[in-house]
């Protein structure tokens, strides 16, 4: 069977050019289109800044009620913090993305998207020749994909993609995404403006999601959130909730398979999943100056919401990050971290494991080899499991090490 | 005059040894002891992970209903994660305070302190040793001061202290204090273990305060916590709240001034506050691997909790740390940081000013000369202000740069 991409799922077609918004002369507008109008749903940054594309993209979503032909992207301008005049570029950006697809589909179909630099206005003359050209270029082939999941990064070092299938009867439906992290990634991804989660916060990521299977916006919106949750929303790498952030999911229903019954919805649910924590997974380990991906387990926890908070507060303490850098089996800091989450948390019946060796147990440091534990830190992954036996509750969070490389990028950087 | 000290309130001495807990050569054992018994009050970590130290320092100032002798610190060995016999140590550390001032005072009338690494027992002999030998060698002189200071820096660069003076009628009245800080600073200390504030949180610091006033303990801990709020808890290096963080304060009566009357009351106030904030200045300005202090102040924002919440999320961002080791005049970083802090906050009414200078208003950025905003912010302070034109409350936090140098220290430390 030949790898599957993002354009596997039937009735899409992507285009990606180069129209000189990057300074590396790779792919930086693209166009993602469903032949007919397809069942979408997004979740969106919950920061209070919020960039025009995502402001544009929430109307558009609500305007059509969930059905859209596409979406319309470019990088290294975010479109962010540029006002009205900003507002009008990304309603423009759906215009030409309209037209470029020469079938009459309309405007508020389209959701735009945007990332790199806050503050600047788009080149609208760079941005519009890039997209007619890119509709120009539209097709399904694995190239295709491809230079669509190119055009979509920034800093990010690699391309970012994931795939499944599942099989209802005789028939298979496709589950298909790419996306993009590298730093500013904190993200807190919710449906709506008014529904905003004051626990979430992230950087910019976005998602692009695709699907040939038949189901409902409304399904689809409840499906999407509940994946997010469990994946993008559990990525940090800065905790720095981006102005952009924002996971679309367009399903073409070409499969002709229908998403209703309990068993289909438990299928699409598993795959949906499947494809959004590998695409969040590979935004940690792409973290700006990561080195490794470390997953942050907590389990026994009080609440759900007590074993997020004190998965995050580990995931995001600038000292267990550092001592991850150096492979430090630093047992004080992480759970020093998990003290300071401000949720119930009892050192004394807690189990700390790193890389499956217990190293922390009611109140007290084991004896462990720290030379053995430390060499076992130096891996690609590195899982960090805490048990807080106090209750029934789960969490998990992954993020990455904390390097120079890290400061480097972002103090270099110069707006 | 002569230079103000921790021990020129009246009615104090101190002594500080090298005892061999540090692996550098400098003192690592301390006492301060009040000729009589003082006024005392403190406050303490809020993390939920407290070491030994902490639990009988509570208990001692409750079981004297905060009259105390004296307190006995040690640098090296955090005595955290000790368990029942690091209680026993830490009560040891008292009675060999009480016995090492050869004047009948009670083990319980000392307050036990220790920083340094988390998980290992404290090596008593050594301990026992150096406290004996500072109870033989106290005394009131500014050596005697500068010993006390440098017996409890761990990883800190530069002796912290403080004092001031201020006069009812004829008479003066003398504040000073001493602290550590560098890493694991995310100070979030109150009164009471029952009272700890959710919302706070900071790394191991301790600072010790004196006074020669006359002030009951139930005043005094009221001032205190006030104190500390307004400036060792508005200060974060990478806001992990220690296991030890302790502030103190002794007040001998030796000035013979009573502070009961409103105007007293309020130049005690002002003073003391002038003694906390100097220090927790001093605690951010040498926070691990800082170049510089970045000063954080919100005005007009919604409530105090928001403000504060903002302001923190601000200081905490790895993205504008590293912006401000740069000198990069990086609004992005901070108005989305604003965004992300979960409360009202509107980036179309809000005003940023960096050094003075303004990047940012009513959505959008100003006009400003980069270079020459990019130089002012290569400076040992710098200042941030974000006028939220919401609201009436402001809050202000101290908090420092992100370099390399952190990671340095921190990756490479081991457990």
């Amino acid at each position: 069977m030949p790898a599957l991409h993002l354009l596997s799922p039937r009735g899409f077609r992507a285009g990606a050019v180069y129209a000189g918004l990057k300074s590396k002369q790779t792919p930086d507008v693209a166009l993602l289109v469903a032949d007919r109008p397809a069942a979408a749903a997004a979740v969106f940054t919950t920061n209070k800044v919020v960039a025009a594309p995502v402001i544009v993209g929430r109307e558009h979503l609500a305007n059509t009620a969930g059905r859209l032909r596409g979406v319309v992207v470019n990088a290294g301008n975010a479109n962010a913090c540029t006002g009205r005049q900003g507002e009008k570029d990304a309603r423009r950006m759906c215009q030409l993305a309209a037209a470029a697809t020469h079938d009459h589909a309309e405007p508020e179909q389209f959701l735009p998207c945007s990332t790199g630099i806050i503050g600047h206005m788009l080149p609208m003359d760079k941005l519009e020749r890039g997209i007619i050209e890119a509709g120009l270029n539209l097709g399904d082939s694995p190239e295709h994909a491809s230079l669509f999941a190119d055009a979509i990064l920034t800093t990010d070092t690699k391309r970012k993609s994931a795939a499944t299938q599942f099989r209802i009867g005789k028939d298979t439906v496709t589950l298909a995404g790419v996306c993009k992290g590298s730093g500013m990634i904190g993200p807190r991804m919710a449906l709506h403006a008014g529904r905003s989660r004051p626990k979430a916060k992230h950087a910019t990521m976005l998602a692009f999601l695709t699907t040939d299977a038949d189901i409902s916006p409304v399904q689809l919106r409840k499906l999407l959130a509940r994946a997010t949750d469990g994946s993008f929303n559990a990525v940090t790498v800065d905790d720095h909730t981006s102005t952009n952030d924002t996971a679309v999911l367009l399903a073409s229903a070409a499969s002709g398979v229908r998403i209703s019954s309990p068993p289909a919805i438990k299928s699409f649910t598993a795959s949906l999943s499947e494809v959004c924590q590998s695409l969040a997974y590979q935004i940690a380990a792409d973290g700006e100056g990561a080195t490794k991906v470390v997953k942050i387990e907590i389990d026994t926890a009080a609440a759900p919401q007590a074993a997020e908070r004190i998965a995050r507060a580990i995931a995001n303490s600038p000292l267990v990050k550092c001592a991850m850098h150096g492979n430090d089996p630093n047992w004080g800091r992480i759970v020093s971290a998990a003290g300071l989450a401000g949720v119930p948390f009892d050192p004394d019946k807690c189990t700390l494991t790193l890389q499956g060796t217990p190293v922390f147990r009611a109140g007290r440091p084991l004896p462990f080899d720290a030379a053995q534990v430390s060499q076992s830190l130096a891996a690609p992954e590195v899982a960090v499991r805490l048990s807080c036996r106090i209750g029934n509750s789960a969490a998990t969070v992954w993020t990455c090490d904390l390097s120079k490389e890290y400061v480097t990028i972002n103090a270099d950087y110069h707006t």
